[in-house]
């Protein structure tokens, strides 16, 4: 019988808990509301592993748990810092607090890097030593994986490719710049982005709707609606910009698009590979193969379990 | 006695060839023009070399001769690609005709990023584990350490930090992007910038002038020329949109600037911190700090006698 480990996504509306078998079979899985403070979601991660324990009978004890949340997690304290979803764990060792409960070693680490690791291990770009991790989602996130390990910065701080400047003058963004990648390429940024089409398109059949969201952008887009193909152009060219830079600094073999924005990912594939083809350099830009993510929300549990399966042994600093 | 190498340091106009001891002092060293065909140039760097090791009678023969060039080697095969200054050498694989010639295990490595590792073993940012290098010279280059090691990348192509689009309808580049910050933030652009201003600023002592180069103008700049001390903001503030995107992507703990506007680094300083804390994430802005180089030409010396001293040794690929 082989070993488990415990797995927490922790987002600002769920809680997800896994026992996760170390060839990477989801055992028992259990969700429920995040509550709204620090301690009571030290408790319900704990209740919740306790609860996927007593799923798997007579199996041994996980020896480790790790926990995925939006937040900077300096890697040398714990402390969690910049939790824009939870910002009442700022400050907080909410790994020692769940440790303190169920007496399992336990770390939290960033969600992104986590989905880069979750993907790296069993998802899109599983066998690639050089990969990013791209989530275009209500924001814009990223997980890298570099020399086949995952790469977080002196603070744990690196990764965030949504805010890298894209238009020195453009939109403003709630991080304190302009012109992030995260104003042209998340799911909130197309939708702005059509509404402001919306007057040069008085056919688009999306000038009769009240609202709509990037879901019902991407189905108006495969209709050919000549707005949302517009608007997806747009979201297409920056995010292309941003990834040709990437690819000319980090020469990546593989780029996973995740999040929700990767549903539309087969009108985006295209034009985005242009803009890289027509910004990079050849051999870098001949070399990396973008793909859809294939973990969806899975993708922080897989990389927290494998996290949490490195942990139990490894005496190097591989996890990957 | 200490033991010695080889570090060789191929540019357009200079070969400039070194013997290196193992606490860094450089014991000899020979410059000569570069020669004009691939053979020739691996027979001048193996006479440099063996005039190297007759300057310094009486110790053990060096096991190892790194050549710094500006070219893309892959680190699995040898070969020069994409060598701009010296393009008779793509396809050729130097290190093996030197090494056929000299018969000294030999090694090919760009030359910024040997430069990035130079700095890194003897320079400015000794002792730090993630850094950047960029130099701002006729073109804008780039080499990074990351964890401990230098970074290539999958096809030995990354660090290409010049040609991270800074302006997405900008000014056109030889790599056939446009927009990139080489376009902004090299020396040659600069004087471009500069030549730009000249209407809009008919008082500035430039007005007056033939022709000027990046030396001039920072000593305009120095005296308060108002058209100089614009140019160095116009591309200050493109460094620093640059600067700040690999701070948020990469949340490295130094960035060295290096290359022949490094001597303007001075007056650059402020505006570039500035935007970096503009725009990039409050805990890496406040920790990465910006410095100017310590080695000067010798960088890439440095990095290559770095890279030999390792490889007679090592059995990880631990380089730094």
């Amino acid at each position: 019988m082989g070993s488990f480990v415990l797995a927490a996504d922790l987002g600002g509306t769920n809680l997800r808990t896994a026992i996760v078998a170390d060839d990477g079979r989801i055992v028992h899985r259990i969700k429920r509301p995040t509550p709204g403070d620090a301690h009571a979601i030290a408790k319900a991660i704990s209740d919740s592993s306790q609860e996927c324990i007593s799923a798997v009978k007579g199996s041994e004890r996980p020896k480790a748990l790790c926990i995925a949340v939006a937040a900077t997690i300096n890697p040398s304290e714990g402390i969690l810092r910049n939790a824009p979803n939870l910002p009442f764990l700022n400050g907080f060792d909410l790994a020692a607090a769940v440790e303190a409960e169920i007496d399992i070693p336990t770390v939290a680490d960033n969600d992104a890097t986590l989905a880069a690791i979750g993907e790296n291990w069993r998802g899109a770009s599983r066998g690639y030593a050089n990969t990013i991790c791209v989530t275009l989602g209500t924001g814009v996130g990223g997980g890298l994986i570099l020399n086949g390990e995952p790469y977080r910065g002196v603070d744990g701080t690196a990764g965030e490719i949504g805010h890298i400047c894209v238009e020195p003058e453009g939109v403003e963004c709630g991080c304190g710049s302009r012109g992030c990648l995260e104003q042209y390429a998340s799911a909130t940024a197309i939708v702005r982005i059509a509404r402001e089409l919306l007057t040069a398109f008085p056919g688009s059949e999306l000038n009769g709707k009240e609202s709509f969201d990037s879901r019902e952008l991407f189905e108006s887009s495969m209709r050919s609606d000549p707005l949302a193909v517009e608007a997806f152009q747009i979201t297409s060219r920056y995010l292309g910009i941003a990834m040709a830079g990437l690819v000319n600094v980090l020469n990546p073999e593989m780029i996973v698009i995740g999040g929700g924005m990767a549903g539309a990912w087969e009108i985006m594939n295209d034009p985005v590979n242009r803009e890289i083809r027509q910004r990079a350099f050849r051999t870098p830009a001949e070399r990396v193969r973008l793909v859809a993510a294939k973990l969806g929300d899975d993708a922080g549990i897989f990389g927290a379990a494998r996290v949490a399966l490195l942990s139990r042994t490894q005496t190097s600093t591989t996890i990957v």
